[in-house]
Protein backbone atom coordinates (compact mmCIF):
# COMPACT_ATOMS: atom_id res chain seq x y z
CA UNK A 1 0.00 0.00 0.00
CA UNK A 2 1.01 3.68 -0.73
CA UNK A 3 0.05 6.66 1.10
CA UNK A 4 -0.40 10.43 -1.13
CA UNK A 5 1.73 12.58 1.68
CA UNK A 6 5.16 13.79 0.27
CA UNK A 7 6.88 13.44 3.56
CA UNK A 8 7.38 10.04 4.61
CA UNK A 9 10.40 9.70 7.30
CA UNK A 10 11.22 6.67 9.04
CA UNK A 11 12.83 6.79 12.20
CA UNK A 12 13.09 5.64 15.83
CA UNK A 13 10.80 6.47 18.39
CA UNK A 14 12.80 8.45 21.28
CA UNK A 15 10.25 9.73 23.71
CA UNK A 16 6.08 10.00 24.44
CA UNK A 17 3.92 12.05 26.57
CA UNK A 18 0.79 11.01 27.20
CA UNK A 19 -2.14 13.60 27.58
CA UNK A 20 -5.70 13.39 28.22
CA UNK A 21 -7.09 13.55 24.85
CA UNK A 22 -3.52 13.35 22.62
CA UNK A 23 0.38 12.13 22.85
CA UNK A 24 3.04 13.73 21.95
CA UNK A 25 5.83 11.43 20.05
CA UNK A 26 9.09 12.49 19.36
CA UNK A 27 10.81 10.45 16.27
CA UNK A 28 14.52 10.25 15.58
CA UNK A 29 14.35 10.31 11.64
CA UNK A 30 18.17 9.94 10.73
CA UNK A 31 19.48 12.53 12.95
CA UNK A 32 16.70 14.67 12.65
CA UNK A 33 14.12 14.84 15.76
CA UNK A 34 10.24 15.23 14.40
CA UNK A 35 7.52 15.54 17.09
CA UNK A 36 4.00 14.35 16.01
CA UNK A 37 0.86 15.26 18.21
CA UNK A 38 -1.17 12.57 17.68
CA UNK A 39 -4.47 11.05 19.41
CA UNK A 40 -4.05 8.91 22.71
CA UNK A 41 -6.37 6.36 21.29
CA UNK A 42 -3.75 6.12 18.35
CA UNK A 43 -1.21 6.04 20.82
CA UNK A 44 -2.41 2.71 22.58
CA UNK A 45 -4.21 1.31 19.07
CA UNK A 46 -0.80 1.41 17.22
CA UNK A 47 0.92 0.25 20.59
CA UNK A 48 3.82 3.15 19.92
CA UNK A 49 6.38 2.42 22.86
CA UNK A 50 10.09 4.02 22.69
CA UNK A 51 12.36 2.35 20.65
CA UNK A 52 9.81 1.49 17.99
CA UNK A 53 10.78 1.79 14.75
CA UNK A 54 7.52 4.50 12.97
CA UNK A 55 7.14 6.90 9.65
CA UNK A 56 6.36 9.90 10.66
CA UNK A 57 3.88 11.08 7.58
CA UNK A 58 2.71 15.13 6.56
CA UNK A 59 1.44 16.73 3.82
CA UNK A 60 3.90 19.16 1.83
CA UNK A 61 0.38 21.38 2.41
CA UNK A 62 1.29 21.74 6.05
CA UNK A 63 4.56 22.68 5.50
CA UNK A 64 5.91 26.23 5.76
CA UNK A 65 8.91 27.51 4.87
CA UNK A 66 11.01 30.39 6.13
CA UNK A 67 13.58 31.68 3.82
CA UNK B 1 12.56 35.30 17.12
CA UNK B 2 11.24 31.87 17.80
CA UNK B 3 8.51 30.12 16.32
CA UNK B 4 6.27 27.75 18.06
CA UNK B 5 6.13 24.89 15.38
CA UNK B 6 7.68 22.16 17.04
CA UNK B 7 9.27 21.19 13.90
CA UNK B 8 12.11 23.26 12.10
CA UNK B 9 14.27 21.72 9.32
CA UNK B 10 16.98 23.39 7.84
CA UNK B 11 17.69 22.57 4.38
CA UNK B 12 18.74 23.58 0.59
CA UNK B 13 16.59 23.86 -1.83
CA UNK B 14 16.55 21.11 -4.72
CA UNK B 15 13.73 21.60 -6.85
CA UNK B 16 10.58 24.57 -7.41
CA UNK B 17 7.65 23.74 -9.92
CA UNK B 18 4.97 26.89 -10.25
CA UNK B 19 1.39 26.35 -10.67
CA UNK B 20 -1.30 29.55 -11.04
CA UNK B 21 -1.85 28.94 -7.22
CA UNK B 22 0.56 27.11 -5.36
CA UNK B 23 4.45 25.66 -6.11
CA UNK B 24 6.04 22.44 -4.95
CA UNK B 25 9.57 23.13 -3.38
CA UNK B 26 11.82 20.16 -2.62
CA UNK B 27 14.39 20.77 0.49
CA UNK B 28 16.98 18.44 0.92
CA UNK B 29 17.33 18.61 5.26
CA UNK B 30 20.65 16.39 5.92
CA UNK B 31 19.73 14.03 3.44
CA UNK B 32 15.79 14.12 3.87
CA UNK B 33 13.70 15.41 1.18
CA UNK B 34 10.93 17.53 2.44
CA UNK B 35 8.12 18.45 0.02
CA UNK B 36 6.47 21.64 0.55
CA UNK B 37 3.31 23.02 -1.19
CA UNK B 38 3.53 26.96 -0.48
CA UNK B 39 1.33 30.02 -2.40
CA UNK B 40 3.20 31.35 -5.66
CA UNK B 41 2.70 34.64 -4.25
CA UNK B 42 5.57 33.36 -1.16
CA UNK B 43 7.81 31.81 -3.58
CA UNK B 44 7.66 35.15 -4.99
CA UNK B 45 7.87 37.46 -2.04
CA UNK B 46 10.11 35.26 -0.40
CA UNK B 47 12.63 35.32 -3.41
CA UNK B 48 12.87 31.36 -2.96
CA UNK B 49 15.63 30.01 -5.95
CA UNK B 50 17.64 26.26 -6.32
CA UNK B 51 20.31 25.99 -4.07
CA UNK B 52 18.83 28.89 -1.51
CA UNK B 53 19.36 27.46 2.18
CA UNK B 54 15.96 27.79 3.81
CA UNK B 55 14.07 26.28 7.03
CA UNK B 56 10.94 24.12 6.58
CA UNK B 57 8.32 24.52 9.76
CA UNK B 58 5.43 22.30 9.91
CA UNK B 59 3.40 22.08 13.23
CA UNK B 60 3.65 18.63 15.32
CA UNK B 61 -0.43 18.09 15.22
CA UNK B 62 0.08 18.15 11.37
CA UNK B 63 2.09 14.80 11.48
CA UNK B 64 0.56 11.32 11.53
CA UNK B 65 2.57 7.90 12.10
CA UNK B 66 2.24 5.17 10.56
CA UNK B 67 3.77 2.03 12.65
CA UNK C 1 0.80 -1.61 9.31
CA UNK C 2 -1.82 0.61 11.01
CA UNK C 3 -1.72 4.72 10.76
CA UNK C 4 -2.63 7.34 13.20
CA UNK C 5 -5.19 8.85 11.59
CA UNK C 6 -8.63 8.23 13.95
CA UNK C 7 -10.46 8.86 10.30
CA UNK C 8 -9.73 6.14 8.02
CA UNK C 9 -13.17 5.84 5.62
CA UNK C 10 -12.83 2.96 2.61
CA UNK C 11 -14.22 4.09 -0.67
CA UNK C 12 -14.33 3.87 -4.79
CA UNK C 13 -12.94 6.58 -6.67
CA UNK C 14 -15.20 8.29 -8.58
CA UNK C 15 -13.81 11.54 -9.59
CA UNK C 16 -10.61 12.98 -10.40
CA UNK C 17 -9.47 16.12 -11.66
CA UNK C 18 -5.63 17.03 -12.15
CA UNK C 19 -4.02 20.37 -11.92
CA UNK C 20 0.17 21.43 -12.47
CA UNK C 21 0.40 21.12 -9.00
CA UNK C 22 -2.91 19.63 -7.33
CA UNK C 23 -5.11 16.94 -8.10
CA UNK C 24 -8.93 16.45 -7.13
CA UNK C 25 -9.99 12.98 -6.26
CA UNK C 26 -13.43 12.38 -5.26
CA UNK C 27 -13.96 9.11 -2.81
CA UNK C 28 -17.79 7.13 -2.35
CA UNK C 29 -17.28 6.09 0.87
CA UNK C 30 -20.36 3.62 1.89
CA UNK C 31 -22.52 6.11 -0.04
CA UNK C 32 -20.59 9.18 1.52
CA UNK C 33 -18.43 11.49 -1.07
CA UNK C 34 -15.08 12.24 -0.05
CA UNK C 35 -13.20 14.91 -1.69
CA UNK C 36 -9.70 14.82 -1.49
CA UNK C 37 -6.97 17.49 -3.21
CA UNK C 38 -3.61 15.63 -3.08
CA UNK C 39 -0.47 16.40 -4.92
CA UNK C 40 -0.47 15.61 -8.70
CA UNK C 41 3.05 13.77 -7.87
CA UNK C 42 0.83 11.53 -5.52
CA UNK C 43 -2.05 11.03 -8.52
CA UNK C 44 0.66 9.72 -10.49
CA UNK C 45 3.46 7.36 -7.83
CA UNK C 46 0.10 5.68 -6.30
CA UNK C 47 -1.33 5.26 -9.72
CA UNK C 48 -4.64 6.24 -8.70
CA UNK C 49 -7.55 5.53 -11.42
CA UNK C 50 -11.10 6.19 -11.39
CA UNK C 51 -13.19 2.60 -9.82
CA UNK C 52 -9.58 1.96 -7.56
CA UNK C 53 -10.33 1.21 -4.31
CA UNK C 54 -8.71 3.49 -1.80
CA UNK C 55 -9.14 4.75 1.66
CA UNK C 56 -9.10 8.34 2.45
CA UNK C 57 -7.50 9.44 5.81
CA UNK C 58 -7.98 12.74 8.18
CA UNK C 59 -6.95 13.78 11.51
CA UNK C 60 -9.49 14.25 14.16
CA UNK C 61 -7.54 17.37 14.49
CA UNK C 62 -8.72 18.82 11.01
CA UNK C 63 -12.15 18.31 11.69
CA UNK C 64 -14.95 21.56 12.57
CA UNK C 65 -18.13 20.58 14.07
CA UNK C 66 -21.38 22.52 13.08
CA UNK C 67 -24.02 22.41 15.78
CA UNK D 1 -25.47 30.41 4.61
CA UNK D 2 -22.91 27.70 2.89
CA UNK D 3 -19.06 26.57 4.15
CA UNK D 4 -16.22 25.87 1.53
CA UNK D 5 -14.92 22.82 2.93
CA UNK D 6 -15.72 20.47 0.49
CA UNK D 7 -16.08 17.42 3.18
CA UNK D 8 -19.52 18.08 5.01
CA UNK D 9 -21.17 14.97 6.97
CA UNK D 10 -24.30 15.34 8.99
CA UNK D 11 -24.41 12.92 11.83
CA UNK D 12 -25.85 11.72 15.28
CA UNK D 13 -23.24 12.42 18.22
CA UNK D 14 -22.12 8.93 19.78
CA UNK D 15 -19.23 10.05 21.77
CA UNK D 16 -17.67 13.14 23.95
CA UNK D 17 -14.36 12.81 25.81
CA UNK D 18 -13.02 16.01 27.17
CA UNK D 19 -9.42 17.21 28.35
CA UNK D 20 -8.40 20.67 30.04
CA UNK D 21 -7.60 22.07 26.15
CA UNK D 22 -9.45 19.78 23.53
CA UNK D 23 -12.02 17.45 23.19
CA UNK D 24 -12.94 14.09 21.09
CA UNK D 25 -16.05 14.02 19.82
CA UNK D 26 -16.87 10.98 17.55
CA UNK D 27 -19.98 11.40 15.23
CA UNK D 28 -22.17 8.75 13.63
CA UNK D 29 -22.35 9.83 10.44
CA UNK D 30 -24.32 7.28 7.63
CA UNK D 31 -22.86 4.42 9.85
CA UNK D 32 -19.06 5.66 9.36
CA UNK D 33 -17.43 7.33 12.50
CA UNK D 34 -15.91 9.95 12.12
CA UNK D 35 -13.56 11.60 14.84
CA UNK D 36 -13.11 15.22 15.55
CA UNK D 37 -10.83 17.07 18.18
CA UNK D 38 -11.99 20.60 19.03
CA UNK D 39 -11.28 23.21 21.83
CA UNK D 40 -13.14 22.68 25.03
CA UNK D 41 -14.42 26.25 24.61
CA UNK D 42 -16.12 25.24 21.39
CA UNK D 43 -17.44 21.57 23.25
CA UNK D 44 -18.94 24.32 25.64
CA UNK D 45 -19.90 27.26 23.54
CA UNK D 46 -21.57 24.72 20.86
CA UNK D 47 -23.52 22.97 23.53
CA UNK D 48 -22.66 19.98 21.67
CA UNK D 49 -24.32 16.30 23.92
CA UNK D 50 -24.50 13.15 23.24
CA UNK D 51 -27.10 12.28 20.74
CA UNK D 52 -27.08 15.82 18.65
CA UNK D 53 -27.37 15.81 15.39
CA UNK D 54 -24.64 17.62 14.41
CA UNK D 55 -22.15 18.34 11.05
CA UNK D 56 -18.55 17.34 10.43
CA UNK D 57 -16.71 19.61 8.35
CA UNK D 58 -12.99 19.20 6.80
CA UNK D 59 -11.09 20.81 3.92
CA UNK D 60 -10.32 18.33 0.81
CA UNK D 61 -6.67 19.31 1.57
CA UNK D 62 -6.75 17.62 4.89
CA UNK D 63 -7.66 14.42 3.52
CA UNK D 64 -4.22 11.93 2.48
CA UNK D 65 -5.09 8.96 0.47
CA UNK D 66 -3.88 5.16 0.95
CA UNK D 67 -4.02 3.25 -2.50
CA UNK E 1 -26.12 27.34 14.00
CA UNK E 2 -22.49 27.78 15.10
CA UNK E 3 -18.81 26.40 14.04
CA UNK E 4 -16.37 24.43 16.18
CA UNK E 5 -13.82 26.74 14.85
CA UNK E 6 -12.68 29.19 17.81
CA UNK E 7 -11.69 31.86 14.63
CA UNK E 8 -14.07 33.51 12.94
CA UNK E 9 -13.11 36.74 10.85
CA UNK E 10 -15.70 38.70 9.01
CA UNK E 11 -15.18 40.98 6.29
CA UNK E 12 -15.15 41.77 2.13
CA UNK E 13 -13.52 39.90 -0.50
CA UNK E 14 -11.21 42.20 -2.14
CA UNK E 15 -9.55 40.19 -4.40
CA UNK E 16 -9.65 36.61 -6.39
CA UNK E 17 -7.86 34.50 -8.12
CA UNK E 18 -9.12 31.27 -9.46
CA UNK E 19 -6.75 28.15 -10.70
CA UNK E 20 -7.55 24.78 -11.98
CA UNK E 21 -7.73 23.20 -8.62
CA UNK E 22 -7.86 25.84 -6.14
CA UNK E 23 -8.26 29.46 -5.74
CA UNK E 24 -6.98 32.60 -3.52
CA UNK E 25 -9.36 34.75 -2.08
CA UNK E 26 -8.30 38.12 0.07
CA UNK E 27 -10.51 39.45 2.78
CA UNK E 28 -10.37 42.59 4.37
CA UNK E 29 -11.51 41.79 8.03
CA UNK E 30 -11.38 45.08 10.05
CA UNK E 31 -8.23 46.51 8.04
CA UNK E 32 -6.75 42.97 8.60
CA UNK E 33 -6.08 41.29 5.00
CA UNK E 34 -6.68 37.56 5.87
CA UNK E 35 -5.72 35.28 2.36
CA UNK E 36 -7.52 31.98 1.94
CA UNK E 37 -7.40 29.42 -0.45
CA UNK E 38 -9.84 27.41 -1.20
CA UNK E 39 -11.22 24.65 -3.73
CA UNK E 40 -12.60 26.43 -6.95
CA UNK E 41 -15.91 24.37 -6.65
CA UNK E 42 -16.29 25.95 -3.60
CA UNK E 43 -15.71 29.08 -4.88
CA UNK E 44 -18.50 28.62 -7.44
CA UNK E 45 -20.62 27.02 -4.99
CA UNK E 46 -20.73 29.81 -2.79
CA UNK E 47 -21.02 32.45 -5.33
CA UNK E 48 -18.26 34.33 -3.77
CA UNK E 49 -17.47 37.89 -5.66
CA UNK E 50 -15.57 40.83 -4.90
CA UNK E 51 -16.81 43.07 -2.23
CA UNK E 52 -19.11 40.21 -1.06
CA UNK E 53 -19.08 39.91 2.83
CA UNK E 54 -17.69 36.58 4.27
CA UNK E 55 -15.97 35.01 7.36
CA UNK E 56 -12.96 33.96 7.35
CA UNK E 57 -12.97 30.21 9.49
CA UNK E 58 -9.67 28.57 10.81
CA UNK E 59 -8.61 26.36 13.89
CA UNK E 60 -6.86 27.60 16.90
CA UNK E 61 -4.76 24.28 16.16
CA UNK E 62 -3.47 25.76 13.07
CA UNK E 63 -2.29 28.57 14.01
CA UNK E 64 1.47 28.82 14.96
CA UNK E 65 2.82 31.78 17.00
CA UNK E 66 6.35 33.83 16.16
CA UNK E 67 7.60 36.05 19.62
CA UNK F 1 13.86 36.26 7.64
CA UNK F 2 10.25 35.83 6.00
CA UNK F 3 7.62 33.23 6.24
CA UNK F 4 6.21 31.70 3.58
CA UNK F 5 2.39 31.33 5.50
CA UNK F 6 0.36 34.50 4.01
CA UNK F 7 -1.15 35.31 7.15
CA UNK F 8 0.44 36.88 9.64
CA UNK F 9 -1.22 39.21 12.32
CA UNK F 10 0.65 40.89 15.22
CA UNK F 11 -1.17 41.39 18.74
CA UNK F 12 -0.74 41.17 22.09
CA UNK F 13 -1.24 37.87 24.23
CA UNK F 14 -4.71 38.64 26.43
CA UNK F 15 -5.13 34.66 28.01
CA UNK F 16 -3.37 31.89 28.26
CA UNK F 17 -4.29 28.78 29.14
CA UNK F 18 -2.07 25.77 29.33
CA UNK F 19 -2.67 21.85 29.67
CA UNK F 20 -0.60 18.75 29.35
CA UNK F 21 0.53 18.90 25.68
CA UNK F 22 -0.72 21.57 24.22
CA UNK F 23 -1.44 25.46 25.29
CA UNK F 24 -4.42 27.88 24.10
CA UNK F 25 -3.27 31.17 23.94
CA UNK F 26 -5.66 34.46 22.79
CA UNK F 27 -4.21 37.28 20.81
CA UNK F 28 -5.31 40.66 20.57
CA UNK F 29 -4.90 41.68 17.00
CA UNK F 30 -6.03 45.45 16.19
CA UNK F 31 -9.42 44.66 17.81
CA UNK F 32 -9.62 40.43 16.46
CA UNK F 33 -9.33 38.32 19.02
CA UNK F 34 -7.30 35.24 17.53
CA UNK F 35 -6.69 32.22 19.04
CA UNK F 36 -3.59 29.23 18.53
CA UNK F 37 -3.65 26.41 20.27
CA UNK F 38 0.38 25.36 20.71
CA UNK F 39 2.29 22.80 22.22
CA UNK F 40 3.34 23.29 25.78
CA UNK F 41 6.73 22.68 24.63
CA UNK F 42 6.67 25.76 22.24
CA UNK F 43 4.55 27.95 25.06
CA UNK F 44 7.67 27.52 27.55
CA UNK F 45 10.60 27.67 24.89
CA UNK F 46 9.06 31.29 23.48
CA UNK F 47 8.49 32.29 27.25
CA UNK F 48 4.99 33.36 26.23
CA UNK F 49 3.48 35.76 28.82
CA UNK F 50 0.24 37.58 29.12
CA UNK F 51 1.07 41.43 27.53
CA UNK F 52 4.00 40.06 25.00
CA UNK F 53 3.73 41.06 21.69
CA UNK F 54 3.61 38.07 19.20
CA UNK F 55 2.42 37.28 15.61
CA UNK F 56 -0.23 35.02 14.77
CA UNK F 57 0.87 32.83 11.31
CA UNK F 58 -1.30 30.72 9.50
CA UNK F 59 -1.85 29.19 6.04
CA UNK F 60 -3.98 30.34 3.14
CA UNK F 61 -4.89 26.47 3.39
CA UNK F 62 -6.11 26.21 6.89
CA UNK F 63 -8.42 28.83 6.04
CA UNK F 64 -12.29 28.10 5.51
CA UNK F 65 -15.22 30.86 4.15
CA UNK F 66 -18.86 30.87 5.46
CA UNK F 67 -20.35 32.73 2.80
Amino acid sequence: MKISARNQLEGRVVAIEAGPINAKVVVDAGGQKITSIISLDALEELGIKEGATVTALFKASSVLLLA
